[in-house]
């Protein structure tokens, strides 16, 4: 804060950290791009007609279209002495229904919200039932057969450790380091025929947590043996793994700096 | 069954009921019009693509644009012998994802879903907070002023009973009888800030849950006094009351024959 306040000073310039929440379901993911409707390109524009600056609006990583998030966290500079408050309520009635800003708060100028992240938690959610929920229809993966907890528990803590994930990695990529440290991996449930997959890691490769939990209820459904999944981890090979989860059941619920 | 069983043997002609979810948020309501899509319409179709025959679907009662059912009660005859999880897997597969057939019976030929409904129970949700809920803005009206559930209850109360609910009823519901006979008016929660307004009849007028609601909730923000309540009611005048609570909080959860 004393070095924020100092640049502040010197500067003019405050760094904002928004925490939002979004359903994906409409939107081409987070990141801009041209000829599709994205996250961070409906969120800037709304900033820019709000504070009258162009912004650049920084996340803590992207998320895939259909993608979730609870709190996705986000900054940007600006020179406007607009409060806290005028953002939060301001871009909130501008914004579309499926995108809410919780929080605004200054920040140190060091703060970023991609490079400063210490770990990002994510969930994913699976109907284990035979009948469809027509409500929860864009929240969450529909798997009819039964699914084992307790091997996919199993399976889970198969990852939690500085791994490399290459089994879970998607193409598109690029020739990124593919060792990740995994704090957690658990299912939660089921509660309602609901289970909840929590996977948290200091960085995720491209379509990881939704390779992981395709992989995991292949080995639920008895289609993958705990041996045969340990196999998949260490063969640090993608064409070994089952097939990705969809976007739809994928939450990023937090993330910590 | 004896009778059913004997009529469907001598005119081969089945009648079949079906309890169904949907979602009402794409809909123009449940009664098939020219130029719009309803609920209706899409499950007629249906039912006649997987059987051959038209057929003719008569509901508990219609539902509006933008409301839901979770058990929406329907009926149709046909001459086809298709097995009744036939008719219930078939139709799943057909249907679009925001409707869904819960179970599909025999039922005797009298049975009529809305000739013979003895009462319908309506929910309607209300999110009492300061934020909106974006995965639940479909689901549930918005009120962000404190409520007082103690006034709504004893508002509520004052409708059970057999009464006239002339000041409850939209226009255009022609010259019904304005009594009915109202089993049940409560408010359950707050429970993670919601509410839940369960009212159920021996039947409905116009817009009448939306009507009690929009007013109660008035009454819950201090802008009517249960004794201005009581005066709305007994005005029998739909100009004394509050405005119509939106449609989208509004859920048909069952109907009892």
């Amino acid at each position: 804060v004393g070095v924020d306040s100092l640049t502040r000073a010197q500067l003019g310039i405050r760094n904002i950290r928004l925490i939002m929440a979004y359903d994906g379901s409409r939107y081409h993911g987070w990141q801009r791009q041209s000829n599709a409707a994205t996250i961070q390109e409906v969120v800037e524009r709304k900033i820019q007609v709000m504070i009258g600056e162009p912004v650049k609006l920084i996340a803590s990583g992207r998320t895939d279209a259909g993608v979730h998030a609870l709190n996705q966290v986000c900054n940007f500079t600006m020179r406007s002495d607009i409060s806290l408050e005028k953002i939060k309520k301001g871009l909130n009635s501008l914004l579309p229904e499926d995108i809410f800003i919780r929080a605004a708060d200054y920040v140190p100028l060091e703060f970023h919200a991609r490079y400063s992240v210490k770990s990002k938690v994510y969930e994913y959610r699976v109907l284990n039932q035979e009948d469809r929920d027509i409500f929860l229809r864009n929240y969450l993966w529909h798997v009819r057969s039964p699914l084992d907890s307790r091997v996919m528990a199993k399976c889970l803590s198969l990852l939690v450790g500085r791994k490399d994930f290459s089994s879970f990695r998607s193409s598109g990529s690029g020739n990124m380091d593919p060792v990740r440290l995994l704090m957690r991996a658990e299912v939660h449930g089921p509660e309602d025929r609901l289970l909840r997959f929590v996977i948290e890691a200091d960085g995720f490769l491209r379509h990881m947590v939704r390779n992981i939990v395709g992989s995991v209820v292949e080995a639920g459904l008895g289609r993958i043996s705990f041996v045969g999944f340990e196999e998949i981890l260490e063969s640090r090979d993608r064409r070994a793994a089952g097939a990705k989860a969809p976007a739809q059941g994928l939450f990023l619920i937090g993330v910590k700096y």
